[in-house]
């Protein structure tokens, strides 16, 4: 898995390249190469191989999967939306580079990931279309920003937050719909898009893609409310970023809703299912990736 | 024409669908839907038409770049950006829906647009490619956003402007270099896209293509001094937004740096130029377009 997130990492580094403008160059860079785990392009790259594809193949729309991660980080730690002024535990891109370039630099990447897919992926004009369409679905307002402006729109009410509960109303008539809608097109839309699409530049069958588009949505609903756990009981120095501040501004997460041993069990569960799907490929990055996530909330 | 802006209307009006979460979608809507003279799709449309190719294939790619001219509008009017409370005599979208929406519905539109495209063409694998990449490459940073990048930055130094000047020596050390940049990458891009998309969908020859691409270069240049005339000469209410800013922010523009009587000059030069292009086409539209900003200088 090292090694993967090492090639990842190079194959970033190269297609990161900055030019004039240089600023806008660097702050789309500086985000998107933060040290991360790279799950989601790992995720893509493993999908891909476990159903015979060649990885290489991959890896452009694995990188623009990373991309499209980096753009949704700098839009949602903008003060306007999460204001978080930290990311990775280095200082959010728009305290670098200011607001106006943070925000050009998202959208820069959201043009940018694409045409990365298109330039650098050796695959028939077919497959780029359909690998394309993934994206810009997954990228757009039926799913990745549906999600966040129901996320934060639920805030307020009798969860705060700064909406004050001019939206939430409306959205948390059912908190449990609401709850399970923000997980799916903020959170899983990005696992689900990178495993679809691994498996499709694989020349998978139907049958395989929609089977790695049910651990993409299942893994996203666990590592959401693991995420939301390591808001209660992680330090700042582990996630590198701002913690207990579900709770301030109380956000609706799992935890808030059901409580935090209801959501250990509910991620263990999820674990349980994925394994279901994926033991048969003898992963290790797949068993990895679910087994430390379930590791790290029972310490 | 206006025959063509009301398909063009139609068409957008059938895209831009409400559905959950209705916020997003609105805000997506309303500044792609404010009434507009729609320049950019007509002459994707025309370009397709003149080059034998049949307009009803390029009207997925004409809306997209609406779409994609909208998107950058309300981003540019953010407050970290330009702040402007009105476009096109309306409230700007962030004033009617909020910053946050307003972040995210730029960022919806761009993974829009090109799925528009996707889903509403019916072209070829390999046409949607071509046609995909010229888009992507627009709107990136290379062109459309390194041309804002450029813009905002330039502001200051002895234009004076927000940044002070941090950023402005580096771009004015040669400011006619320094406005050419901007010009092309801020204002052509979109016109340069919207002409070569439509002759490549026409199945133009690269010589066609790149005569295409010739107008818009020409053409983009010659609006944007038009523009920025306008800025000095019209009203409010012709133009149905702030007025005079340029002036009160120390803007870089033709006018400022060339003075008024210069601007005319050129935009006549420029019209002079692009009508040895397109006069073989016989086009009312084209012809249209172009004598039109001509004659609203010179009242």
């Amino acid at each position: 898995m090292n090694n993967l997130i090492e090639k990842i990492d190079k194959k970033l580094e190269e297609y990161m390249v900055i030019k004039y403008p240089e600023s806008i160059f660097k702050s789309m860079k500086y985000t998107v190469t933060l040290p991360g785990k790279r799950l989601r392009p790992v995720m893509c790259l493993e999908a891909c191989r476990v159903l015979g594809g060649d990885i290489e193949k991959a890896m452009p729309t694995a990188c623009a999967i990373e991309m499209l991660h980096a753009q949704s980080l700098i839009h949602d730690d903008l003060p306007c939306m999460d204001n978080d002024d930290f990311r990775r535990g280095k200082p959010s891109n728009h305290k670098v580079f200011g607001e106006a370039i943070a925000v050009l630099a998202g959208d820069a990447l959201l043009s940018f990931a694409p045409q990365t897919i298109i330039e650098k992926s050796q695959l028939p004009a077919q497959t780029v279309v359909k690998v394309l369409h993934e994206f810009v679905s997954a990228a757009g307002a039926h799913q990745l920003i549906g999600g966040q402006v129901v996320d934060i729109e639920s805030e307020g009410g009798k969860y705060g937050g700064k909406y004050g509960g001019k939206y939430s109303e409306k959205h948390l008539e059912n908190p449990k719909e609401t709850l399970k809608f923000i997980h799916t097109n903020k959170t899983a839309v990005l696992f689900k898009l990178a495993l679809k699409t691994g498996a499709i530049i694989a020349g998978a069958t139907q049958e395989q893609i929609d089977e790695m588009e049910e651990f993409g949505q299942k893994y996203g609903l666990a590592f959401q409310i693991y995420d939301d756990i390591m808001d209660e009981i992680a330090t700042f120095e582990e996630l590198g970023k701002t913690i207990g501040k579900d709770k301030e501004v109380g956000k609706l997460t799992y935890v808030t809703l059901y409580g935090l041993e209801n959501a250990k069990i509910k991620v263990h569960e999820l674990a349980k299912d994925i394994h279901k799907i994926t033991d048969k490929y003898n992963s290790e990055i797949f068993n990895s990736i679910i087994d430390k996530m379930v590791a790290k909330i029972e310490r």
